[in-house]
Protein backbone atom coordinates (compact mmCIF):
# COMPACT_ATOMS: atom_id res chain seq x y z
CA UNK A 1 0.00 0.00 0.00
CA UNK A 2 3.11 2.38 -0.32
CA UNK A 3 2.30 5.81 -2.17
CA UNK A 4 -1.36 4.64 -1.70
CA UNK A 5 -2.11 8.64 -1.72
CA UNK A 6 0.03 9.77 -4.75
CA UNK A 7 -1.71 10.56 -8.11
CA UNK A 8 -1.36 8.82 -11.32
CA UNK A 9 1.02 10.59 -13.20
CA UNK A 10 -0.74 9.47 -16.64
CA UNK A 11 -4.26 10.36 -17.28
CA UNK A 12 -4.69 8.75 -20.68
CA UNK A 13 -7.20 6.38 -21.21
CA UNK A 14 -5.43 2.68 -21.27
CA UNK A 15 -6.07 0.41 -24.21
CA UNK A 16 -7.21 -2.97 -23.80
CA UNK A 17 -7.35 -2.06 -19.80
CA UNK A 18 -8.43 -5.65 -17.52
CA UNK A 19 -12.29 -5.41 -16.59
CA UNK A 20 -11.31 -5.59 -13.00
CA UNK A 21 -9.66 -1.81 -13.50
CA UNK A 22 -11.84 0.36 -15.13
CA UNK A 23 -10.68 3.83 -15.92
CA UNK A 24 -12.90 5.59 -13.24
CA UNK A 25 -11.84 2.99 -10.30
CA UNK A 26 -8.09 4.57 -10.89
CA UNK A 27 -5.56 4.32 -8.27
CA UNK A 28 -2.08 3.81 -7.66
CA UNK A 29 -0.04 4.51 -10.30
CA UNK A 30 -1.69 4.26 -13.18
CA UNK A 31 -1.98 1.62 -16.34
CA UNK A 32 1.43 -0.07 -14.85
CA UNK A 33 0.57 -0.47 -11.92
CA UNK A 34 -3.29 -1.48 -12.23
CA UNK A 35 -1.83 -4.20 -15.47
CA UNK A 36 0.77 -5.46 -12.39
CA UNK A 37 -2.55 -6.12 -10.02
CA UNK A 38 -4.88 -7.93 -12.70
CA UNK A 39 -1.37 -9.51 -13.89
CA UNK A 40 -1.04 -10.81 -9.93
CA UNK A 41 -5.06 -11.63 -10.43
CA UNK A 42 -4.86 -13.26 -13.04
CA UNK A 43 -1.86 -15.66 -11.96
CA UNK A 44 -3.36 -16.38 -8.58
CA UNK A 45 -6.30 -17.90 -10.56
CA UNK A 46 -4.21 -19.94 -12.25
CA UNK A 47 -1.43 -20.87 -10.18
CA UNK A 48 -4.60 -22.02 -7.26
CA UNK A 49 -6.21 -23.86 -10.66
CA UNK A 50 -3.59 -25.29 -12.01
CA UNK A 51 -0.80 -25.86 -9.92
CA UNK A 52 2.61 -24.32 -10.57
CA UNK A 53 3.81 -26.25 -13.73
CA UNK A 54 0.37 -26.63 -14.85
CA UNK A 55 0.40 -22.51 -15.87
CA UNK A 56 1.96 -20.70 -18.43
CA UNK A 57 2.97 -17.32 -19.02
CA UNK A 58 0.60 -17.04 -22.11
CA UNK A 59 -2.41 -18.11 -19.75
CA UNK A 60 -1.31 -15.57 -17.19
CA UNK A 61 -1.42 -13.13 -20.12
CA UNK A 62 -4.97 -14.10 -21.57
CA UNK A 63 -6.40 -14.10 -18.26
CA UNK A 64 -5.61 -10.91 -17.63
CA UNK A 65 -6.03 -9.45 -20.78
CA UNK A 66 -2.58 -8.13 -21.63
CA UNK A 67 -0.01 -8.63 -23.72
CA UNK A 68 2.56 -11.78 -23.26
CA UNK A 69 5.52 -9.26 -23.54
CA UNK A 70 3.21 -7.06 -20.57
CA UNK A 71 4.00 -10.04 -18.20
CA UNK A 72 7.26 -10.59 -18.86
CA UNK A 73 8.08 -6.83 -18.76
CA UNK A 74 6.75 -6.66 -15.45
CA UNK A 75 7.89 -10.01 -13.86
CA UNK A 76 10.73 -11.20 -16.21
CA UNK A 77 9.66 -15.05 -15.97
CA UNK A 78 7.79 -17.79 -14.22
CA UNK A 79 8.89 -18.32 -11.69
CA UNK A 80 9.82 -14.32 -10.38
CA UNK A 81 5.72 -14.06 -10.71
CA UNK A 82 4.95 -16.60 -8.46
CA UNK A 83 7.20 -14.86 -6.10
CA UNK A 84 6.00 -11.46 -6.69
CA UNK A 85 2.52 -13.33 -5.52
CA UNK A 86 3.67 -14.89 -2.59
CA UNK A 87 5.71 -11.88 -1.56
CA UNK A 88 2.73 -9.62 -2.08
CA UNK A 89 0.60 -11.97 0.38
CA UNK A 90 3.00 -12.26 2.99
CA UNK A 91 3.23 -8.59 3.25
CA UNK A 92 -0.66 -7.98 2.85
CA UNK A 93 -0.90 -10.47 6.06
CA UNK A 94 1.62 -8.63 8.04
CA UNK A 95 -1.52 -5.57 8.20
CA UNK A 96 -3.52 -7.75 10.30
CA UNK A 97 -2.49 -7.19 13.52
CA UNK A 98 -5.13 -7.75 16.18
CA UNK A 99 -5.02 -4.83 19.43
CA UNK A 100 -4.36 -8.09 21.28
CA UNK A 101 -1.10 -8.34 20.09
CA UNK A 102 0.45 -5.32 21.87
CA UNK A 103 -2.11 -5.63 25.18
CA UNK A 104 -1.55 -9.52 25.89
CA UNK A 105 1.35 -8.71 28.63
CA UNK A 106 -0.52 -6.56 30.61
CA UNK A 107 -3.54 -8.42 29.97
CA UNK A 108 -6.11 -8.43 33.64
CA UNK A 109 -8.25 -11.48 32.45
CA UNK A 110 -5.79 -13.98 30.61
CA UNK A 111 -8.08 -16.40 29.77
CA UNK A 112 -10.68 -13.97 28.37
CA UNK A 113 -8.17 -12.46 26.07
CA UNK A 114 -6.24 -15.17 24.72
CA UNK A 115 -10.02 -16.54 23.78
CA UNK A 116 -10.67 -13.32 22.21
CA UNK A 117 -7.29 -13.93 20.49
CA UNK A 118 -7.62 -17.66 19.45
CA UNK A 119 -11.13 -16.80 17.60
CA UNK A 120 -9.20 -13.89 15.60
CA UNK A 121 -6.39 -16.02 14.71
CA UNK A 122 -8.57 -19.21 13.82
CA UNK A 123 -10.56 -16.68 11.73
CA UNK A 124 -7.65 -15.33 10.13
CA UNK A 125 -5.93 -18.26 9.35
CA UNK A 126 -8.98 -19.71 7.72
CA UNK A 127 -9.41 -17.22 4.70
CA UNK A 128 -9.91 -19.25 1.94
CA UNK A 129 -7.29 -17.32 -0.09
CA UNK A 130 -4.81 -17.87 2.66
CA UNK A 131 -5.75 -21.55 2.76
CA UNK A 132 -5.12 -21.98 -0.96
CA UNK A 133 -1.84 -20.37 -0.65
CA UNK A 134 -0.67 -22.62 1.70
CA UNK A 135 -1.81 -25.93 0.25
CA UNK A 136 -0.14 -24.47 -3.15
CA UNK A 137 2.83 -23.73 -1.20
CA UNK A 138 3.56 -27.02 0.43
CA UNK A 139 2.63 -28.37 -2.67
CA UNK A 140 6.02 -26.23 -3.99
CA UNK A 141 8.32 -26.01 -0.97
CA UNK A 142 11.05 -28.84 -2.73
CA UNK A 143 11.10 -26.45 -5.80
CA UNK A 144 10.48 -23.01 -4.13
CA UNK A 145 11.97 -24.09 -0.41
CA UNK A 146 12.68 -20.24 -0.20
CA UNK A 147 9.49 -18.71 -0.94
CA UNK A 148 7.94 -22.12 1.00
CA UNK A 149 10.17 -20.95 4.12
CA UNK A 150 9.10 -17.45 4.01
CA UNK A 151 5.51 -18.08 4.14
CA UNK A 152 6.32 -20.17 7.04
CA UNK A 153 8.44 -17.27 9.08
CA UNK A 154 6.05 -15.09 8.36
CA UNK A 155 2.94 -17.38 9.47
CA UNK A 156 3.91 -19.40 12.35
CA UNK A 157 7.55 -18.65 13.64
CA UNK A 158 6.04 -14.92 13.60
CA UNK A 159 2.89 -15.53 15.41
CA UNK A 160 4.78 -18.25 18.00
CA UNK A 161 7.55 -15.32 18.18
CA UNK A 162 4.77 -13.33 19.78
CA UNK A 163 3.20 -15.38 21.74
CA UNK A 164 6.68 -16.69 23.20
CA UNK A 165 6.70 -12.66 24.24
CA UNK A 166 3.24 -12.82 26.08
CA UNK A 167 4.04 -15.76 27.86
CA UNK A 168 7.04 -14.72 29.56
CA UNK A 169 5.89 -11.83 30.53
CA UNK A 170 2.26 -13.39 31.66
CA UNK A 171 4.69 -15.88 33.64
CA UNK A 172 6.85 -12.99 34.99
CA UNK A 173 3.07 -11.64 36.24
CA UNK A 174 2.64 -15.15 37.92
CA UNK A 175 -0.74 -15.35 35.90
CA UNK A 176 0.72 -18.54 33.77
CA UNK A 177 3.50 -21.09 34.67
CA UNK A 178 5.46 -21.11 31.26
CA UNK A 179 8.89 -22.99 31.54
CA UNK A 180 9.53 -22.78 28.11
CA UNK A 181 8.08 -20.25 26.22
CA UNK A 182 8.56 -20.82 22.70
CA UNK A 183 7.49 -24.82 23.44
CA UNK A 184 3.73 -22.88 25.08
CA UNK A 185 3.99 -20.48 21.51
CA UNK A 186 3.88 -23.35 19.45
CA UNK A 187 1.55 -25.72 21.61
CA UNK A 188 -0.64 -22.44 21.55
CA UNK A 189 -0.82 -22.07 18.07
CA UNK A 190 -1.27 -25.36 17.09
CA UNK A 191 -4.17 -26.32 19.62
CA UNK A 192 -6.05 -23.38 17.76
CA UNK A 193 -5.25 -24.17 14.29
CA UNK A 194 -5.02 -28.10 13.99
CA UNK A 195 -7.97 -29.39 13.84
CA UNK A 196 -9.30 -27.25 11.22
CA UNK A 197 -6.16 -26.29 9.01
CA UNK A 198 -5.14 -29.53 8.76
CA UNK A 199 -8.63 -30.85 7.52
CA UNK A 200 -8.84 -27.84 4.93
CA UNK A 201 -5.32 -28.86 4.20
CA UNK A 202 -6.29 -32.36 2.63
CA UNK A 203 -10.35 -31.38 2.47
CA UNK A 204 -10.14 -28.15 0.49
CA UNK A 205 -14.03 -28.73 0.39
CA UNK A 206 -14.04 -29.25 4.19
CA UNK A 207 -12.90 -25.68 4.99
CA UNK A 208 -16.38 -23.51 4.07
CA UNK A 209 -18.38 -26.31 6.04
CA UNK A 210 -16.77 -25.03 9.22
CA UNK A 211 -19.48 -22.24 10.87
CA UNK A 212 -18.14 -19.65 12.47
CA UNK A 213 -19.57 -20.96 15.75
CA UNK A 214 -17.82 -24.21 15.51
CA UNK A 215 -14.08 -22.22 14.47
CA UNK A 216 -15.06 -20.49 17.92
CA UNK A 217 -15.56 -24.02 19.52
CA UNK A 218 -12.00 -25.20 18.58
CA UNK A 219 -10.25 -21.84 19.35
CA UNK A 220 -12.19 -21.97 23.04
CA UNK A 221 -11.49 -25.71 23.40
CA UNK A 222 -7.74 -25.36 22.18
CA UNK A 223 -7.47 -22.27 25.07
CA UNK A 224 -8.93 -24.61 27.32
CA UNK A 225 -6.46 -27.33 26.96
CA UNK A 226 -3.43 -24.76 26.95
CA UNK A 227 -4.49 -23.53 30.29
CA UNK A 228 -4.76 -26.75 32.04
CA UNK A 229 -1.21 -27.23 31.03
CA UNK A 230 0.16 -23.71 31.31
CA UNK A 231 -2.44 -21.57 33.70
CA UNK A 232 -1.03 -20.43 36.97
CA UNK A 233 -2.28 -23.89 38.84
CA UNK A 234 -0.51 -26.40 36.11
CA UNK A 235 0.99 -28.53 37.86
CA UNK A 236 4.06 -28.55 35.56
CA UNK B 1 2.66 -57.91 -0.49
CA UNK B 2 -0.20 -60.33 -1.64
CA UNK B 3 0.71 -63.65 -3.32
CA UNK B 4 4.57 -62.74 -1.72
CA UNK B 5 5.42 -66.10 -1.29
CA UNK B 6 4.40 -66.90 -5.42
CA UNK B 7 6.90 -68.55 -7.41
CA UNK B 8 7.27 -66.38 -10.67
CA UNK B 9 5.77 -68.16 -13.70
CA UNK B 10 7.10 -67.08 -16.43
CA UNK B 11 11.26 -67.43 -16.08
CA UNK B 12 12.65 -66.84 -19.12
CA UNK B 13 15.64 -63.49 -19.13
CA UNK B 14 13.40 -59.96 -19.30
CA UNK B 15 14.84 -57.54 -21.85
CA UNK B 16 15.63 -54.20 -20.83
CA UNK B 17 14.39 -54.70 -17.32
CA UNK B 18 15.31 -52.16 -14.70
CA UNK B 19 18.51 -52.41 -12.82
CA UNK B 20 16.24 -51.84 -9.55
CA UNK B 21 14.92 -55.69 -10.55
CA UNK B 22 17.68 -57.88 -11.57
CA UNK B 23 16.81 -61.24 -12.51
CA UNK B 24 18.50 -62.95 -9.13
CA UNK B 25 15.80 -60.70 -6.74
CA UNK B 26 13.30 -61.83 -8.64
CA UNK B 27 9.69 -61.98 -6.70
CA UNK B 28 5.95 -62.16 -7.08
CA UNK B 29 4.67 -62.33 -10.52
CA UNK B 30 7.47 -61.93 -12.48
CA UNK B 31 8.34 -59.52 -15.34
CA UNK B 32 4.55 -57.92 -15.45
CA UNK B 33 5.22 -57.03 -11.70
CA UNK B 34 8.36 -55.92 -11.71
CA UNK B 35 7.74 -53.67 -14.92
CA UNK B 36 4.80 -52.32 -12.70
CA UNK B 37 6.83 -51.75 -9.07
CA UNK B 38 9.64 -50.35 -11.44
CA UNK B 39 7.07 -48.10 -12.86
CA UNK B 40 5.69 -46.78 -9.35
CA UNK B 41 9.00 -46.05 -8.28
CA UNK B 42 10.14 -44.01 -11.34
CA UNK B 43 6.51 -42.16 -11.03
CA UNK B 44 7.47 -41.42 -6.87
CA UNK B 45 10.38 -39.93 -7.82
CA UNK B 46 9.44 -37.95 -10.56
CA UNK B 47 6.07 -36.96 -9.01
CA UNK B 48 8.03 -35.67 -5.79
CA UNK B 49 10.64 -33.72 -7.75
CA UNK B 50 8.96 -32.53 -10.25
CA UNK B 51 4.65 -32.30 -8.91
CA UNK B 52 1.72 -33.53 -11.19
CA UNK B 53 1.95 -31.48 -13.56
CA UNK B 54 5.77 -31.56 -14.49
CA UNK B 55 5.72 -35.28 -14.82
CA UNK B 56 4.72 -37.02 -17.97
CA UNK B 57 4.41 -40.35 -19.03
CA UNK B 58 7.50 -39.99 -21.23
CA UNK B 59 9.73 -39.27 -18.34
CA UNK B 60 7.96 -42.36 -16.54
CA UNK B 61 8.95 -44.64 -18.90
CA UNK B 62 12.34 -43.73 -19.44
CA UNK B 63 13.36 -43.12 -15.99
CA UNK B 64 11.57 -46.78 -15.30
CA UNK B 65 13.71 -48.38 -18.39
CA UNK B 66 10.33 -49.62 -19.84
CA UNK B 67 8.58 -48.80 -23.17
CA UNK B 68 5.50 -45.66 -22.97
CA UNK B 69 3.31 -48.65 -24.36
CA UNK B 70 3.80 -50.68 -20.97
CA UNK B 71 3.37 -47.80 -18.76
CA UNK B 72 0.38 -46.94 -20.90
CA UNK B 73 -0.78 -50.67 -20.42
CA UNK B 74 -0.18 -50.82 -17.12
CA UNK B 75 -1.97 -47.48 -15.80
CA UNK B 76 -4.35 -46.38 -18.48
CA UNK B 77 -3.57 -42.75 -17.68
CA UNK B 78 -1.14 -40.37 -15.70
CA UNK B 79 -4.00 -39.55 -13.38
CA UNK B 80 -4.34 -43.48 -12.90
CA UNK B 81 -1.00 -43.53 -12.32
CA UNK B 82 -1.05 -40.90 -9.65
CA UNK B 83 -3.92 -42.66 -8.24
CA UNK B 84 -2.66 -46.51 -7.74
CA UNK B 85 0.65 -44.85 -6.61
CA UNK B 86 -1.10 -42.52 -3.76
CA UNK B 87 -3.57 -45.86 -3.15
CA UNK B 88 -0.21 -48.47 -3.08
CA UNK B 89 1.51 -45.93 -0.36
CA UNK B 90 -2.11 -45.82 1.96
CA UNK B 91 -2.14 -49.55 2.03
CA UNK B 92 1.43 -49.96 2.72
CA UNK B 93 0.90 -47.31 5.76
CA UNK B 94 -2.18 -49.50 7.41
CA UNK B 95 0.37 -52.22 8.41
CA UNK B 96 2.70 -50.07 10.85
CA UNK B 97 0.14 -51.22 13.55
CA UNK B 98 2.08 -50.50 17.16
CA UNK B 99 1.02 -53.47 19.88
CA UNK B 100 -0.20 -50.60 22.15
CA UNK B 101 -3.37 -49.45 19.72
CA UNK B 102 -4.56 -52.70 21.04
CA UNK B 103 -3.99 -52.87 24.48
CA UNK B 104 -4.12 -48.92 25.33
CA UNK B 105 -7.88 -49.25 26.73
CA UNK B 106 -6.44 -51.82 29.25
CA UNK B 107 -3.15 -49.79 30.33
CA UNK B 108 -1.67 -49.92 33.64
CA UNK B 109 0.14 -47.26 32.90
CA UNK B 110 -1.46 -44.69 31.08
CA UNK B 111 1.22 -42.01 30.70
CA UNK B 112 3.68 -44.45 30.18
CA UNK B 113 1.64 -45.81 27.20
CA UNK B 114 0.71 -42.58 25.85
CA UNK B 115 4.55 -41.46 25.87
CA UNK B 116 5.95 -44.84 24.07
CA UNK B 117 3.03 -44.59 21.58
CA UNK B 118 3.14 -40.88 20.52
CA UNK B 119 7.04 -41.64 19.86
CA UNK B 120 6.37 -44.42 17.61
CA UNK B 121 3.64 -42.06 16.29
CA UNK B 122 5.76 -39.11 15.47
CA UNK B 123 8.66 -41.48 13.96
CA UNK B 124 6.32 -43.03 11.39
CA UNK B 125 4.35 -39.80 10.58
CA UNK B 126 8.24 -38.06 9.73
CA UNK B 127 9.30 -40.46 7.49
CA UNK B 128 10.65 -38.82 4.50
CA UNK B 129 8.94 -40.05 2.26
CA UNK B 130 5.35 -40.10 4.08
CA UNK B 131 6.15 -36.16 4.17
CA UNK B 132 6.94 -35.58 0.77
CA UNK B 133 3.47 -37.77 -0.20
CA UNK B 134 1.74 -35.70 2.15
CA UNK B 135 2.98 -32.29 0.61
CA UNK B 136 2.23 -33.40 -2.66
CA UNK B 137 -1.18 -34.43 -2.18
CA UNK B 138 -1.95 -31.13 -0.20
CA UNK B 139 -0.56 -29.50 -3.39
CA UNK B 140 -2.79 -31.43 -5.35
CA UNK B 141 -6.01 -31.43 -2.71
CA UNK B 142 -7.77 -29.24 -5.57
CA UNK B 143 -7.11 -31.49 -8.40
CA UNK B 144 -7.49 -34.75 -7.06
CA UNK B 145 -9.67 -34.62 -4.08
CA UNK B 146 -10.72 -38.13 -3.58
CA UNK B 147 -7.23 -38.77 -3.11
CA UNK B 148 -6.40 -36.21 -0.92
CA UNK B 149 -9.50 -37.50 1.08
CA UNK B 150 -8.58 -41.20 0.98
CA UNK B 151 -4.99 -40.06 2.16
CA UNK B 152 -6.21 -37.69 5.23
CA UNK B 153 -9.35 -40.44 5.78
CA UNK B 154 -6.03 -43.21 6.23
CA UNK B 155 -4.37 -41.03 8.35
CA UNK B 156 -5.49 -38.60 10.63
CA UNK B 157 -8.95 -39.45 10.89
CA UNK B 158 -8.36 -43.12 11.05
CA UNK B 159 -5.64 -42.32 14.14
CA UNK B 160 -8.04 -40.20 15.61
CA UNK B 161 -11.16 -42.88 15.74
CA UNK B 162 -8.84 -45.27 17.26
CA UNK B 163 -7.42 -42.67 20.08
CA UNK B 164 -11.44 -41.60 20.98
CA UNK B 165 -12.10 -45.28 21.65
CA UNK B 166 -8.94 -45.46 23.70
CA UNK B 167 -9.78 -41.92 25.47
CA UNK B 168 -13.70 -43.27 26.13
CA UNK B 169 -12.46 -46.55 27.55
CA UNK B 170 -9.89 -44.79 30.14
CA UNK B 171 -12.86 -42.35 30.76
CA UNK B 172 -14.82 -44.83 31.85
CA UNK B 173 -12.31 -46.94 33.78
CA UNK B 174 -11.89 -43.49 35.33
CA UNK B 175 -8.34 -43.24 34.07
CA UNK B 176 -8.60 -40.66 32.28
CA UNK B 177 -11.38 -37.27 32.12
CA UNK B 178 -12.58 -37.37 28.69
CA UNK B 179 -16.06 -35.67 27.89
CA UNK B 180 -15.71 -35.16 24.30
CA UNK B 181 -13.29 -38.17 23.38
CA UNK B 182 -13.42 -37.65 19.79
CA UNK B 183 -12.19 -33.54 19.73
CA UNK B 184 -9.43 -35.26 22.91
CA UNK B 185 -8.42 -37.40 19.69
CA UNK B 186 -7.95 -34.29 17.86
CA UNK B 187 -5.67 -32.52 20.77
CA UNK B 188 -3.45 -35.79 21.03
CA UNK B 189 -3.10 -36.30 17.71
CA UNK B 190 -1.73 -32.47 16.92
CA UNK B 191 -0.10 -31.83 20.19
CA UNK B 192 1.83 -34.94 19.39
CA UNK B 193 2.55 -33.98 15.75
CA UNK B 194 1.80 -30.72 14.69
CA UNK B 195 5.20 -28.64 15.17
CA UNK B 196 7.85 -30.68 13.95
CA UNK B 197 4.79 -31.77 10.91
CA UNK B 198 4.18 -28.47 10.36
CA UNK B 199 7.72 -27.70 9.78
CA UNK B 200 8.17 -30.53 7.57
CA UNK B 201 5.68 -29.32 5.64
CA UNK B 202 7.16 -25.69 4.60
CA UNK B 203 10.65 -26.19 5.05
CA UNK B 204 11.11 -29.64 3.69
CA UNK B 205 14.84 -29.26 4.79
CA UNK B 206 13.90 -29.37 8.45
CA UNK B 207 12.30 -32.54 8.55
CA UNK B 208 15.95 -34.77 8.72
CA UNK B 209 17.33 -31.63 10.89
CA UNK B 210 15.03 -33.06 13.61
CA UNK B 211 16.94 -35.82 16.17
CA UNK B 212 15.50 -38.73 17.07
CA UNK B 213 15.78 -37.17 20.70
CA UNK B 214 14.04 -34.12 19.83
CA UNK B 215 11.13 -36.05 18.48
CA UNK B 216 10.62 -37.79 21.49
CA UNK B 217 10.87 -34.64 23.35
CA UNK B 218 7.95 -32.90 21.40
CA UNK B 219 5.72 -36.35 21.78
CA UNK B 220 6.53 -36.38 25.77
CA UNK B 221 5.67 -32.48 26.12
CA UNK B 222 2.16 -33.35 24.08
CA UNK B 223 1.29 -35.90 26.11
CA UNK B 224 2.14 -33.81 28.96
CA UNK B 225 -0.28 -31.35 27.57
CA UNK B 226 -2.43 -33.75 27.06
CA UNK B 227 -2.67 -34.95 30.55
CA UNK B 228 -3.06 -31.67 32.05
CA UNK B 229 -6.16 -31.55 30.04
CA UNK B 230 -7.42 -34.71 30.68
CA UNK B 231 -6.26 -36.60 32.93
CA UNK B 232 -7.86 -37.70 35.91
CA UNK B 233 -7.13 -34.50 37.77
CA UNK B 234 -8.24 -32.66 34.87
CA UNK B 235 -10.62 -29.70 36.39
CA UNK B 236 -12.94 -29.80 32.85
Amino acid sequence: MKHAEKRPDRSSPVVGAPAAAPPGRRRGRGPSLRKRQAILGAARELFFQHGYEGTSMDDVAARAGVSKQTVYSHFVDKSRLFSALVTADIAGSETSAHPLIEAMPNSEDVERDLRTFARAHLEDVMQPDLLRMRRMLIGEAERFPELAKAWYDAGPVRSCAVFASWFEALDERGLLRVPDPMLAAQHFNWLVLSIPVNAAMSVPDAAPLYTKRELQYFADEGVRVFLAAYGPDAGS
